[in-house]
C-alpha cells in the first residue's frame, strides 16, 4: 500500500499470511480482513492453534511422519498391520493415500527425491533408517509409493538396490488410466503402462 | 482422514485454516505441511502476529476502519485532506482505492449494504455517523464509492437522501470501460454509461 491504512500489526499480518501456500497478496488482505471479522470465532483459537502445534510438532524418529508424539500415531498404531511399509516422498503422500483408505499399513517418508542436480544425495533422505527397519525382520513387504517422475522413479531404484539382500517383498503402485479419467487427455507413457498392465474382465 | 495419522493439535491446525477464505480443506493441509516445515521462520511469527493482532485489532469509532489504534491511521492522518470523505461498504474497498492511490482524502467505511430481504437497515450500517461527520462542518465532499450493484446503488440513494440540505458536495465514481477491458466483453450498462459520459479528446 502506498500510505500506511492499518497499524503495523495488521500489515504484518497481511504479510506472513501472504507467505502461506495458496495465499497471494491479494488473497492474504481478504483472509487478514476476514480473520478480524471472526476475531474471537476464528483468530484466536487459530492463534492458539498454531501456536501450540509449533510447541508440539515432532519428526517421528521411526518413519518421518509428523505428529506430535514420537513414534507417531502411525507407528503406535497396532490395528496397523506393521510388517507393510509404503515408501512416501513427503508427509503430503502418507495423508493422501490415508484419505484413499485402501491399506492399514505402516508408512516411511522419504524427505523428498534423489536430486544430484540440487544436491540431494541419499543421506539427505530417510533411506538408511528404511533399510535399518527393513532389516530389523519385521517388515514382510516394502511398498514404494513415490512420484511417477524421473526423480521420484531414480530414487526408486535407489532404494530397491540398496534392499536388495534382505528378506522383503518389494512392490510398487501400478501405472494406469486414473479412475474418472479421460484417454484422449492422457500422455502415452501412460496409456503404454495401462495397456501392458491390461487386466481380464 | 479415515483413521488418525497425526496429533489433534495438527489436525485442530488443518480444521482451522480451511475456514480461512483461499484455503478449502486440501489447500488447507498443504498450508498446515508448509507451516510446519516452516515451523520457526513462519508458523512462530504467524502465531504471534494473530495473536497480537486479536488483542489489539479495533474499528474506528470515527470511519469504521480497522486498524489498532482508534480514531485510526486515516483519520489521524494530517497529510490527508480530511475535509473530502470517500464513502464504501467495506474496509476492503477503502484498502483498494488506497492501492490506486488516486486521492489523498479521508473514508467512511458503511459496513455493508441496505438488504431489506436479509434484514439490514439504516441503523444496522454506518450512515448516522456519516451524516453526522457531514453535518460538523469539516466535510467539504463527499464521494459515494460503493458497489455498482443493485444494492450498492439503493444504499447510496438512501445516503443521498440523508445528506440532503448538508452544505456538502455529494459525488460518485465514474462509470465506464474498465481501464484494459475490452469493449465486446462488457455489459450493456457499462458501454451505455461510458457512451453517455464520453469526454472529448
Amino acid at each position: 500500500m502506498a500510505k500506511r491504512v492499518t497499524g503495523p500489526e495488521i500489515e504484518k499480518l497481511i504479510q506472513l499470511l501472504a507467505k502461506v501456500p495458496g495465499l497471494g497478496p491479494r488473497s492474504a488482505r481478504r483472509a487478514a480482513l476476514h480473520l478480524i471479522k471472526k476475531k474471537d470465532q476464528l483468530m484466536g483459537p487459530l492463534a492458539r492453534a498454531m501456536g501450540e502445534a509449533h510447541d508440539k510438532v515432532k519428526v517421528c524418529s521411526r518413519c518421518g511422519n509428523v505428529d506430535t508424539i514420537d513414534p507417531c500415531t502411525v507407528c503406535t498404531d497396532d490395528r496397523r498391520d506393521q510388517s507393510v511399509v509404503i515408501v512416501v516422498e513427503d508427509v503430503s503422500d502418507l495423508w493422501a493415500l490415508e484419505r484413499a483408505g485402501a491399506m492399514n499399513a505402516a508408512y516411511h517418508v522419504l524427505g523428498g527425491t534423489l536430486s544430484p542436480l540440487e544436491g540431494v544425495g541419499p543421506e539427505d533422505l530417510n533411506i538408511r533408517t528404511l533399510v535399518d527397519r527393513a532389516a530389523e525382520g519385521d517388515v514382510r513387504e516394502v511398498i514404494i509409493a513415490v512420484n511417477a517422475t524421473i526423480e521420484g522413479q531414480t530414487t526408486a531404484h535407489y532404494i530397491i538396490d540398496q534392499l536388495a539382500g534382505l528378506d522383503v517383498m518389494i512392490t510398487r503402485l501400478a501405472h494406469g488410466v486414473p479412475v474418472g479419467g479421460e484417454l484422449d487427455y492422457l500422455d502415452e507413457g501412460t496409456l503404454s503402462a495401462a495397456l501392458r498392465a491390461r487386466t481380464t474382465i
